[in-house]
């Protein structure tokens, strides 16, 4: 049996539409990560029609459309820019090629979601910045390690209401399983991926953010590692980093590539939001050898130890804020600052990563 | 109720003598922290005689006494060092004391058991080095959380097996209840107790370097921060580190005072062990919202996950190969060189900390 791979992991949730049937016509161009899917799920559950799908590769789109029958196969992404119909292009394209592309989709009038990481270099975002301050349009990131998580969206509703006080730490585990053999060149080169610390780690700093309701952060230390992959020197199978945000609340987050095989899941993902009245501990993706269902929420506080299965209940609002902060131009759903500082914070811990050599 | 604090936190074991009865005399001195009946119960279990208890305040002194009535209060720790049958003297007194205290009992020409932290200034650092050197004597620190922790010593011995390959990374999380009513005077000063990451830290460095089977290790970073105990201003109830050791294991811990009144136990003390094929969760203390038990250890690996229940399984060996350790003068309990080094990077940790001050 071929164990999940953090690679076609697409969260499914109920429908909820925010807006009318062909109110928001959405495009997928790049569609070279699976989290392309999860991405137009949420995105079709809170209402957005889905009417094109483009990319290089024949196949890529084919299954594309088998999964989204509504979708059509573009001839080219000029095709999709040039509809003024469509409101929105979803991309996971490589990483080195998000930025460039979302500077053209913004250029042609259009808000942009693409995968984490949106930007992986200083030079990407500072064009991208550009592009969305001169044009207005948004670039949306999907950082689904908390926006495509139930147990993560609970978690900020608790902390929002107070049940732990005011957070003063935030400690997010990050493993993925590597599934070598299932993934594109792409993946090992360096100058495509950006780092490990680009790569998984960005969704950690927005965690953070969040949870912490921080304005601003600082890297404090990172560290970045190749272990035991030494056959694919350009990737790095171990990343982690100290941040201390604007408000005082301190981060610490790993990442890695070594999910054991004996897992029954792509990665034990973990949060553990400390504050001064309590502390919630998210197991998001399988309670080991407890609960193989997800979205295991720990709380514990002035009164009592709690488990909370969050698995449909809160959903996946996000999806929903995006679409209605197009169409209002709000920023509901993550600030576009939000949105690029994570990116930047990311970038910083990447350079000034200690490379561990053993 | 009284909710269970730390400083009462003292396990007890099977009696596993390694010695004839009579064999090993020793006497306490200084039982200013309860730690100090942790160490007595596990030196007694291993064969120990206690015969001597001294401490200038007489109400510590009867407690003691009411707890093991084998042993006699002694007049003076003067008469304690002159007594040539002792062969080793156990101490919890104050920190800022323990390093002199050991100076002076090694001089004496006994072996020394302090609790941690064993030593809080790098000139008491030095002189207890330099005295162990010249004397031979030992200088033995209780790292309880992991040498009295029966699924810590479970895990050493599953990692020393192979079980999860190479170790690269520990996380560990002492969260403490702060219980501040309960606590004498010294415990607020800066002065006697060192800092957080001397005291409640140094037990994170010994567990990281045990397990990652480091000869060294480097302070990467370090923070500190009093966020919610500014009525005491030289606590600080929250301290963090990074550390990577000389083999290129790496390290994230965090210490803390906000144990919340709703958790069954004094702290949620958890460890992760991450190796190249698979990874050990530690639950020491107890497995919030599921069981109250303590030791419970969770293995990962590439067959299975795993949950032992490691309670009443392998004991706390340490005790008995200290006091071997003096008998034989060999280190198999802990190298000296061990102990102090773990000190020695506690202090180098809270010296070059980043205080956040919010």
């Amino acid at each position: 049996m071929q164990k999940a791979d953090g690679m076609n992991y697409a969260p499914k949730g109920k429908a909820a539409p925010v807006v009318g049937p062909g109110d928001f016509p959405i495009a997928a161009v790049g569609l070279d990560h699976g989290h392309v899917y999860g991405m137009s799920n949420g995105l079709i559950e809170s209402g957005a029609e889905i009417r094109w799908a483009y990319d290089p590769d024949p196949d890529k789109v084919k299954r594309f459309l088998d999964t989204y029958p509504q979708a059509k196969a573009a001839r080219s992404k000029q095709e999709v820019l040039d509809d003024p119909a469509i409101k929105l292009v979803v991309s996971s394209c490589v990483p080195y090629d998000r930025g460039p592309l979302g500077v053209e989709v913004m250029s042609h009038g259009k808000d942009y979601f693409v995968d984490k990481a949106p930007l992986i270099t200083l030079e990407q975002l500072a064009a991208a910045r550009a592009k969305a301050a001169e044009t207005g349009q948004k670039y949306f990131v999907y950082y689904g390690e908390r926006l495509h998580s139930e147990c993560s969206i609970y978690a900020g509703n608790l902390i929002a209401e107070g049940a732990i006080g005011r957070v003063l730490q935030v400690i997010g585990l990050g493993p993925h399983r590597l599934a070598a053999a299932t993934r594109p060149a792409w993946f090992f080169e360096r100058k495509s991926y950006g780092g490990i610390l680009i790569d998984i780690g960005s969704h950690q700093i927005e965690q953070f953010m969040h949870f912490a309701d921080a304005q601003d952060a600082q890297v404090v230390s990172s560290r970045v590692a190749n272990y035991a992959n030494k056959q694919y020197p350009e990737l790095e199978d171990f990343g982690d980093a100290t941040l201390t945000a604007d408000n005082g609340a301190t981060n610490y987050f790993r990442v890695d590539w070594f999910t054991p095989d004996g897992l029954g899941a792509w990665g034990d993902g973990r949060a553990t939001i400390m504050g001064t009245d309590g502390y919630i501990e998210l197991r998001k993706y399988l309670d080991i050898a407890r609960d193989s269902e997800s979205d295991q929420l720990y709380l514990v506080n002035g009164k009592e130890e709690k488990r909370i299965s969050t698995h449909n209940t809160v959903g996946f609002p996000f999806f929903g804020q995006l679409i209605l902060d197009c169409v209002n131009r709000t920023e509901n759903a993550m600030t576009q600052e939000r949105a690029f500082r994570v990116a930047e914070l990311s970038l910083i811990a990447q350079q000034q990563a200690i490379r561990i050599e053993a």
